[in-house]
């Protein structure tokens, strides 16, 4: 019986489409729903009543992941997991991390409603601040709970209004007891965030890997000048120097090959005067690459140029790395029961590696992980126009069905 | 006698220093005293109250422009003015503007306490928002006055929270009538803002004419993706344009020669999210030159470089001029006025052309009108460290002395 059921899809469509409507970006199918925000609230508080429905095991912990519980028969043995992220962009879409939580909750929904037997549990976790748009700090939730970060350094991590985490976490009533990290398996199921699935014309990504990552904030010190008076030879200006390291960041990247990423999200003047040399400029610097080497090398290229282009310019420069991610190889034993599970639903599919990081790559750390990825519309994320199809996101539901169950040990008993 | 009478240097460098600590950035001694904020309006009352000592007759036109008058002998006759403006950039210094307004007033306060007899009357006029940083449209009270801008247009600027100028003229209350835009002859006495002057060990400058200069706005539109998945040959992504227009930009201002000015002041990327591709990018672009065709050559330049690079990238844009202003050459009379002070006074002196626009430069297309400069510290200005001396703002001052004698036609009455 196991081997023949499936998720409902129409049920998991509608409560995404319910999801979405909680900080909608008007006119548009896109939401701003930023870490610990009342949008952010609102959407956790919508899953529990959805778990709820289903008897789950409802628990906070100590930086506000929100996991839902489905006890197995033998409740003393690990958990099998899977989940993401509620939280968005400012200007984001509805799948990016809402579809893993969802996907997740449809999943025990689909279980617990089929009465399928179970010795381990099964558990969906949302994960705090995937996104680090708020408090500048990404998959933060998931880097507490696996001991990346101390529960201390998320809780003072401060908006651009000095508000903290911890106190939102106390605001939002979403502050809870620490837990202990542990499972048999875990998996997140997400949309690709890009082209290369519809491109190849797949559903299924079986995610074998992800790219090193981190993101840097320089500063250089000008002079503020007038914008009439002062001669382009005697001014301290920053934004020239920016004029040359924008070139070699871009001609690193592409040396780097057609997997090498180079992002400026953030540029910033100080005092932004538009009749005036900024005295000051800060703009921000994503690098990723699947090859350890070769991120390396695009990180130390950069540095090296920002700070031989900004000494030759006389202008003093301060370079930093404010996030990092390691790149990651996923369990072999999981990323098997994702091809075990694709297989037997008979979806198109290919191997794939992450270009963005995801609370899987905390999860990783501490115990066996894989990835499940789906096709998005042109490859598009973090914008709102992010769309998936309904057919994508039921075979994507399916698959985390089946190697959630492979995982659970249940498959010969209830077969 | 009134050959041999000189202004009070001590009383004017105290004055500077009075309202210098309003709106004072604490540490520095810079201020933040943007137009029509309550700061603007606490030196401008402080100004009619010096004004009133010396029983000037003070009048607040339908702009805000404030003007102090000493009634002359023939008051039908058109005044000799001199004046510039009391509003900061939001980290300006203490002299840029304050420093012309407040010699005009001392030196009507030296002709009345010296009882210099004037057949025409010698007004000093505050003009309303000079800087244009907070209502983003420069020199406003004194376009207004000479007719190049209608009170209207004026009224309906708003600052970034949505308060018009209206709705502050009214609340400050310096919203006064309609006036005559007449003189016989206009000075403006002001801080070089460059470095010139200093690195000639020069202490007048007598301003001849006025570069040509205007500010553009350009705004590239992208298409936001996340940061890690999407293959840098598939992004939509403005900043890469940008990589491209900021050295086109330099190299134009280079090509242009040694008084041609690029600056770029103000850099914003929507939505400014660090592992974001942003989906839109705005810069202004501040293009000067002290000769036309150069300075034509310049604008043209650079719109075709942004175009040309925004096209080649397949980025729509959209780039228009949003503040403009002539080149101006000043009336050779009132600079002959200036030259006769000079000598008379025995200051070292060169002819310089003003980089910065001024009110002046709408004044002039009104009335016959020039210049005097003097040094300022490293040419630095729009800045908290702009800093002038007192003995060069004592010569300055006598100089502006002199000159509006020279043309109030008295001269040979109290020789």
């Amino acid at each position: 019986m196991q081997n023949k059921i499936r998720i409902n899809g129409s049920r998991l469509w509608q409560r995404l489409m319910a999801i979405g409507e909680i900080g909608r970006i008007a006119g548009t199918t896109g939401c701003d729903r930023q870490a610990l925000t009342d949008g952010d609230k609102a959407s956790r508080d919508l899953f529990i009543t959805w778990a709820e429905e289903i008897d789950c095991e409802i628990a906070i912990d100590n930086i506000g992941n929100l996991s839902a519980t489905l006890v197995g028969s033998e409740p003393e043995l690990p958990p099998v997991i899977t989940g993401s992220h509620l939280d968005t962009q400012p200007t984001g879409g509805m799948f990016d991390g809402i579809y893993g939580c969802l996907a997740g909750l449809e999943v025990l929904t689909t279980i617990a409603q089929n009465n399928i037997k179970h010795n381990h549990s099964l558990k969906v976790t949302v994960w705090t601040n995937e996104e680090g748009c708020r408090f500048k700090t990404a998959m933060m939730g998931s880097a507490v709970w696996s001991g990346m970060m101390t529960p201390e350094e998320a809780y003072a991590l401060c908006d651009d209004n000095g508000t903290s985490v911890l106190d939102e976490l106390k605001r939002l009533e979403y502050l809870g007891a620490p837990v202990k990290a542990t499972a048999k398996a875990a998996f997140e199921l997400h949309i690709e965030q890009g082209p290369v699935l519809e491109q190849q014309d797949k559903t299924i990504g079986v995610v074998t890997s992800v790219q090193h990552m981190s993101r840097h904030k320089v500063t250089i010190s000008g002079v503020e000048a007038h914008a009439g008076p002062t001669p382009m030879s005697m001014r301290k200006d920053p934004i020239k120097a920016l004029a040359k390291i924008l070139p070699a960041l871009y001609e690193f990247g592409n040396d780097s090959g057609v997997d090498g990423r180079v992002t400026i999200g953030q540029i910033e003047t100080y005092p932004g005067s538009n009749n005036t040399v900024p005295g000051e400029l800060m703009f921000t610097i994503d690098l990723r690459h699947p090859i350890e080497e070769n991120y390396k090398q695009l990180v130390s290229q950069s540095y090296k140029a920002i700070k031989s282009i900004c000494e030759e310019l006389n202008l003093p420069v301060e370079v930093g790395c404010f996030w990092h991610s390691h790149g990651i190889e996923f369990d072999k034993n999981c990323v098997n029961s994702v091809e075990k599970a694709v297989a037997h639903l008979g979806y198109s599919n290919m191997e794939i590696f992450s270009g963005a990081g995801h609370d899987a790559c905390n999860v990783a750390s501490v115990v066996p992980t894989s990835m499940i990825f789906i096709p998005c519309k042109d490859g598009i994320s973090h914008n709102v126009n992010e769309m998936a199809t309904e057919s994508d996101v039921t075979a994507g539901a399916n698959v985390l069905l089946h190697a959630m169950l492979d995982q659970a040990n249940t498959f010969a008993s209830n077969e």
